[in-house]
């Protein structure tokens, strides 16, 4: 037995026992594990939004941690599960591109298809895999096992991608991937996409979120005036769309989807 | 002091200090407890729902681990505490038949009526027993105390049924006992209830959930099509009524207590 | 390396990767940590809720523990981050007044601005400092550091107080603070400032809650009649309206910021 981190990113919410059953089966396996939630608000059946949250995630935990992520619309059917290691990581989760976004920062040194249905919970029912497959195989690999008990390396393993920025006459279109807990809009635009918007003294610009435009660049979100939105760097590494103390989502009226056009405005 | 595993299940929800403050009890007076959540969000004083919510999830739990439940809608009345003890595990909770789809699955050795004051945290408020009394004792009992200490064994503890589906011409008549994350809809009837209907190859039935059809039986979701409800039996170890990638309950307009009967229509 | 718990409670919610990846940062540190939650649903930047939760539950909590809060509009800017120390507990938080009520009932031996940034997740990002700095600190502090590596004391962090309730003719006249998840409302109103309602045999009374009226005291929320509202000395040790089984918000609408006004009916 070790004292292992796993990490839990689904999109089984936390009301029903889902989440609290699969802490149990993991510590019916390795009662010195310790699980730790990343998030369950996942959008039902939404890859890449859980793509999104473990890639920004995965990163800050100790080393060897086993990251385990369900979201999981082919549960039941022919896809795959899979074990990804790196040499920091493990990554249990569907074959079905979840992990796209972690294994495309965190280079992994095999990937396999989970076959050792020895470690699953018998029987292994139909409809919850979160439990009976992607639990159990954490709860085991925990133990100490080496990856390669678990089933063969595999190539051909689903890749998905974020949706790119374009670039554009004077610019760059981009759109909104997400929106935080605090209305904040997270674009797909990063500093290497634009690098003039992210320079000290950038040249003037606009940003059209949607129908409605930005202006200005800040640095901290106390620094923007009251109820006037602005773009900034965010904690993801991503341009956000921002206002101080208020939801940037309700005030623009933008979303998940919502286009973002930056432009030069000299 | 003993590294034990004690869960919570509760309708006290997660936004306010209820849960976070129980946890603080059981870690002062054991250390080296280990709390893990099963839910926080059994609809407010709903015993047959907290009653179902532990049911489904306590056995997956390592052997001696102690299952705290706090649905309590009579706190601060003469409504007894118990603890019940059965060969694997241990049970906290109100007697107000909370326990009881568990101690229907999982024979209890003994259950006691907790006086033993002693083990609470002074002075015991009217209002917060999950604090003063159920945590408290959760608390103690992970030290290793034996159950013995709490208080003297009783028989006449509360119990619950869920509603139990009725044989009717051709089928059976059930209900929808709750609402998924997803949407599913899980009925009280069970494969024992209608054993022809989960054969591999079930003679054609029909499914009325209200006023709905439902005529297909699935072995896992995806292999409903798009927008079609089906039938599948779910982890739960119930019928479900589900839909690939959808919510079952919005596409039918059904949710909890919604009647579903099941006939045969040859 | 030392076990210790250390608590958070933040506006962060619990869908984003934000919680998780805070945690992430602690383990990493200090693998031998336990992070507790306390609440994240503390409303965006709502300061004095964020002060109500942590004073209502640091203290249930085993001696030495790491108390976080992260309730920050000021992130970025000049505001300090701060670390508070008292005989029995630990306070990390943004100098914004988060703590004032936790720390006007446990007397701090030190207050210091946190400036040893060595401690700190590097490069510190402008927008996610429970993650780069306050999760830092804590995941440090509990590897046994003592709290004067972190900076210097200082004596003018920042103050808030509970709005007080005011002493009227025959009465007081105080406020709802917060709604809990049942609905009950919990005032600003406490013992001491109107003895004789909390007496075994209270003078006849009215309390106006909002333009409605409540006359009678409980002891338990069992007690209450179905459907009619009453007074209770809640949990929280202030005085609560409440129904049994039922929302005194919703039956009296009234919530957050609503006036109460007790006063003597004989």
């Amino acid at each position: 037995m070790e004292r292992r981190f796993i990490t839990f990113t689904t999109d089984f919410g936390i009301s029903d026992h889902f989440v609290g059953v699969m802490k149990g089966v993991v510590y019916n396996i390795n009662p010195l594990a310790r699980v730790v939630d990343i998030s369950h608000d996942v959008p039902s059946y939404d890859l890449l939004d859980g793509a999104l949250t473990i890639a920004q995630a995965y990163s800050y935990f100790p080393p060897q941690t086993i990251h385990v992520v369900v979201v999981d619309p082919g549960v039941g059917s022919a896809r795959r599960p899979i074990l990804a290691r790196s040499e920091k990581y493990f990554f249990v989760a569907p074959d079905n591109g979840v992990l796209s976004l972690a294994l495309e920062r965190e280079q992994p040194v095999s990937v396999r298809h989970i076959t050792a249905e020895n470690y699953f919970l018998q029987p292994v029912s139909q409809t919850f895999h979160g439990r009976d497959v992607f639990a159990a195989v954490a709860g085991w690999l925990s133990t100490g096992l080496e990856s390669s008990n678990f089933g063969r390396e595999i190539s051909d393993y689903m890749c998905l991608s974020l949706p790119a920025p374009k670039a554009i006459k004077n610019g760059i279109q981009g759109v909104v991937l997400k929106v935080d807990k605090f209305g904040n809009l997270i674009t797909n635009i990063a500093p290497q996409d634009l690098p003039q918007l992210f320079a000290p003294h950038p040249a003037p610009f606009k940003i059209l979120v949607g129908k409605r435009e930005v202006t200005r660049m800040r640095n901290s979100y106390a620094e923007g005036p009251a109820g006037e939105p602005f773009a900034i760097l965010g904690s993801m590494g991503f341009l956000e769309i921002a206002l101080n103390q208020g939801s940037a989502a309700r005030t623009l009226e933008a979303g998940k989807g919502t286009e973002v056009v930056v432009s030069s405005s000299a």
